[in-house]
């Protein structure tokens, strides 16, 4: 018997409430009841980007909601700069040039920050109409000052690619000047996938009105108008049944307070940190509060990334993932994000020590949990106990015999 | 207490083992094991099309393959042709507008059928490359005859939008010579929404080769690459609870057996018909065995469609639907596609001439379901029943006293 333990940068496991309301019987999604779930689920995703524009919402994986952004804020030949550090970033100028975009790359070395001042420089650049960033490199676990790329690309309209961020690290939409946010569902929003998003501020709509590439799916006019209709819907059929769910993993994560599920998700970073530290390993995400929700480290030199994955999957049930493009084979990445706590890094912790040993590299026993367990301890004060007093039944059982 | 009974032509209810593995655990789409899950369902899926063409499935509305099938086979400017009688046929004439075609559309009455010659002849206009049609109309319920549309179209690539007919109808994609087929899983498929797919044969692919429409997210190479990749996959993160609930969905169609899953659709639709006629409603759907998916009724003078659904909701728990377009208030419509049998075809029919009679329009009680249970008389021997033989216990209980 092995237990599967999920612990990518996404798709994430899936609390159990949220996991049970996948079987609420499917409803037309044109009645009065369906939309008070829908309108729940816009408000209170907009509570968690901190934001008070609007929030489509697409059934699609999240690459449609960035195709979406394309398509409805751009025509053929607009300019757009991309700062990229990471896989995805990289992948918004592919895109970019797909739809016959002019893309104008700031790009960095994987894992580096952001060079805010060339990123300023670069978005001077005639013909820029939109500027892209990645907010946290799900690549990489680099989360990027989006705050500062906002302000670096004041005079364009900035869109943010907060796939592994939203939910996880700190995204404040509009007192940082974001006007477009994409992103999805199933990774720190505790979803199983299939859900989009954008959320649009005014100076997208505006940019929007006079954007040409071709659309039609991911209209964002269409969903606007159904947003507002009467009873509240998508343009298209939805998927009912993760819109249910994501109701449900909204509400638990406003119940916790995003501050709270911003600082658990730090304490699961350093935690995964100081572990794979533990393990004599270097990491590949910064040492840095910020960089919340994936860590990545370099593997011991001679120790493939894809074996390693496969073998701690088939021997010890952890799903753990390993590295695209130039880093594939050299990294691992461990995803925390979503519903995960101290205990699953741990033990995605003790795992990976066993899978290393399995490997040929060894450490001493339990190191990558002290290593985590003594961070833990450097940031938490003991928590309070109170003490039990145990007091004497205070009566006995009493039998009855039926005659 | 009522309980909600859902009759509409998509989302469809499903069945309980189809809602139970909803909750299995969310896994890594990248892994064998789920692998083996989706071509499982690509093969199902390729089995219920009756094709051995390639079979893509997308994250998404239905809408969704369609856009992707505009993008995927053509170009800025290219002519399709499109054959209308319903609100489907024509949206797909506003959606190769919007993507810059040059539409040519034979539009035909609401519910009349195809006109095949008029249909042939326009195909010979110059510059068309594609021909599009919808397999059941489900504004209408009108069930296509696609073998002579395919057969009329035949130097176009033909693409056939079989959203309500897929599971329900016939459609025999290879034996009819359909280039592509788009639909989705939410209604005679049994599976919750958020999953579209596109069967596309080699004359379609063939065209796709020249398609210049900018995409991404729907692009056919990518899917085709990851679906051929050593684990199969898709490019983008799919939906994956609702992939192991359209997997048990398709194994229970076949279990079934395409042949009966056909004839148990035709036997729905001759019920809900006879139940129609036996309020003294006018049929909008044709008395045709064809038309299994949804049935569709002119409603008395002076009994408006919306407020009559929204009665029938509110009092009997029953979800039926109104009309689009130019049928609006006038028109009702029952589905009765996907995890639907004899006694919820009974039940609409029940509640519905309760709710007409509230509305005024009354009937002998039990008109609707006597004319159905007529109709059912009429097709069918009635069931053999074994005598049964009832024997007296063969050991009394014994009670062994504990000492």
């Amino acid at each position: 018997m092995k237990k599967y333990r999920l612990m990518v940068p996404g798709p994430t496991p899936t609390p159990p409430e949220v996991t049970a309301a996948a079987v609420l019987p499917v409803e037309d999604e044109r009645t009065a009841s369906y939309a008070r779930v829908f309108t729940r689920v816009v408000d209170n995703l907009r509570r968690a980007l901190f934001t008070r524009n609007d929030v489509l919402l697409f059934t699609s994986s999240m690459t449609g909601a960035f195709e979406g952004a394309l398509q409805n804020l751009l025509s053929p030949g607009d300019g757009v700069l991309v700062a990229s550090n990471g896989a995805f970033g990289e992948r918004w100028s592919d895109m970019a040039v797909r739809f016959g975009l002019k893309v104008t790359e700031v790009r960095h070395d994987w894992g580096r920050p952001l060079d805010l001042e060339r990123i300023a420089a670069a978005a001077r650049t005639p013909g820029l109409v939109a500027a892209i960033a990645v907010h946290c490199e799900t690549s990489t676990g680099m989360v990027n000052d989006i705050e500062g790329f906002a302000a670096a690309t004041a005079p364009l309209v900035s869109v943010v690619d907060s796939a592994s961020g939203v939910g996880a690290c700190e995204l404040r939409t509009d007192a940082w000047g974001v006007d477009v946010v994409v992103g999805g569902c199933q990774k720190a929003l505790m979803t199983p996938p299939g859900l989009s998003f954008a959320s649009i501020g005014p100076r997208a709509w505006q940019l929007h009105e006079r954007a040409r590439l071709p659309r039609y799916y991911f209209d964002w006019d269409e969903a606007r108008e159904a947003l507002r209709a009467d009873v509240p819907r998508t343009p298209w059929t939805p998927a009912i049944t993760l819109i249910n769910q994501l109701d449900v993993a909204l509400r638990q994560l406003h119940e916790e307070g995003m501050e709270a599920v911003f600082a658990r998700h730090a304490e699961l970073g350093r935690l995964a940190r100081a572990g794979v530290g533990g393990l004599g390993l270097e990491l590949f995400s910064p040492d840095e509060d910020r960089h919340a929700s994936v860590t990545a480290a370099r593997l011991p030199h001679g120790i493939d990334g894809g074996a390693l994955v496969d073998h701690l999957l088939e021997h010890y049930g952890i799903q753990l993932t390993g590295a695209q493009g130039p880093l594939a084979g050299e990294v691992l990445r461990i995803g925390h994000c979503g519903h995960i706590d101290v205990f699953d890094v741990l033990t995605a912790l003790s795992a990976l020590e066993l899978g290393l040993a399995d490997f040929g590299h060894r450490v001493e026993p339990g190191s990558a949990v002290a290593a985590a367990l003594r961070a833990h301890a450097a940031h938490h004060e003991p928590a309070t106990v109170r003490t039990l007093i145990t007091t004497p039944p205070t009566a006995a059982l009493t039998v009855t015999e039926a005659s």
